[in-house]
């Protein structure tokens, strides 16, 4: 990347950037199909629970507790009055207390990035389980800052900016998604490094990546810190 | 009040100090307890959704999502598998959707304080439900900074402190909640006026209010720009 203006801060997604977050949402699906087959077919259950996701992500936002009511509103409207209840609660309850994996290369990645730049955690979902997730994760003392927002749209980005005192042309982001991560930032005039993670939630999967001078994508996050610092030398 | 130094940065709750919450939250309850009533008596359901939130708090925390998933699992254990589940979801999504209703002399209070005073809503909750009822208040101008907290205790007002640079003896909180409002900013050396609201969630009602030196009881949020100027006066 060959900057305009030097990087002040990076931005760094949670799930899936740093710590493992889809994996058990898609393991937590297939139990999902599996308690709904006798009303209706994993595909069936899959497209129905993302029409509800969709449907309901004004009013719940992203997170755990969205998703078990979201599972739960599926199962009634599949299975109707004999839809299973207390198993969907406890599946939501397990990802809310299952443990918390780093990504390989993640902690190390992040102390290199801080050692020449403001980093700053940029993550969403809910409060309780993205605090949790963090403590968990042993990587709090990485950040100079932590932001946990309740959506990564634009202009959910440009009150960040605004609050940390960075100009879009001097923050960088980085994360899984295309949607979350890049899109927003790109149209800002900010600076972003996608990570893809081998699966992603369908909600984040983006049409098609956007192909712009200010993005680039590579394997590891543990390839960022070499690319700040290639430009500033 | 005497303030030992004046007073820098005034804290201000949201929930039943600046709109109107708990009030949807009782009557809520009333069409649980109706819901339920072939399976239990009003007071029984009253205390088995006490107990249910009391031990999934640290798990789900504050707001509205984690109160319907709270009465989903009570209802399962008192009703079992023919516990309703569609009502419960719809009462849920109608407190996350319902009216806003800004307390009467709120906003001019607070607007009143921040002519003297830096002025940051600290409240607790949903992040996407507490954004909501911001944006849907009209109140979001009159704060120099919002922060939504996953709790209200003394770690949590400890870090934003620290964040927004003002030592403890410069920061008043104010608010309906002893628990969340008053004590924990007493214990790190803080001041706070209480200003309590008609009903008081079962989980946020104080043993004995504490007396103490640095706090104080109004009947209204009218009350505190007075408080804070009769100081520098």
């Amino acid at each position: 990347m060959r900057f305009a203006e030097p990087v002040e801060v990076v931005g760094v997604d949670g799930d899936d950037t740093l710590w493992r977050c889809q994996d058990a949402f898609d393991d937590a699906e297939v139990e999902v199909a599996r308690l709904l087959a006798p009303y209706a077919g994993p595909e069936q259950v899959a497209r129905a629970l993302a029409r509800t996701e969709r449907t309901n992500l004004s009013t719940y936002g992203f997170g755990v507790k969205s998703w078990t009511l979201n599972v739960l509103q599926t199962a009634q409207e599949l299975a109707g009055p004999d839809a299973p209840v207390v198993p969907f609660l406890e599946l939501g309850r397990s990802l809310l207390t299952g443990p918390v994996e780093v990504l390989p290369g993640a902690e190390e990645a992040v102390l290199a990035l801080g050692r020449t730049h403001r980093v700053v955690l940029v993550t969403k979902g809910d409060l309780v389980d993205q605090r949790r997730k963090l403590a968990a994760s042993g990587l709090a003392g990485c950040f100079s800052h932590v932001e946990i927002v309740p959506d990564k749209g634009p202009a959910t980005y440009a009150e960040l900016l605004r609050f940390l005192g960075v100009p879009p042309e001097r923050f960088l982001m980085v994360g899984n998604s295309e949607v979350s991560d890049v899109h927003p930032v790109l149209e800002l005039g900010g600076w972003a490094v996608h990570v893809p993670y081998r699966t992603t939630w369908v909600l984040e999967r983006a049409e098609t990546p956007v192909v712009h001078e200010r993005r680039v994508t590579v394997a590891s996050l543990s390839e960022v810190p070499a690319l700040l610092r290639a430009d500033s030398a």
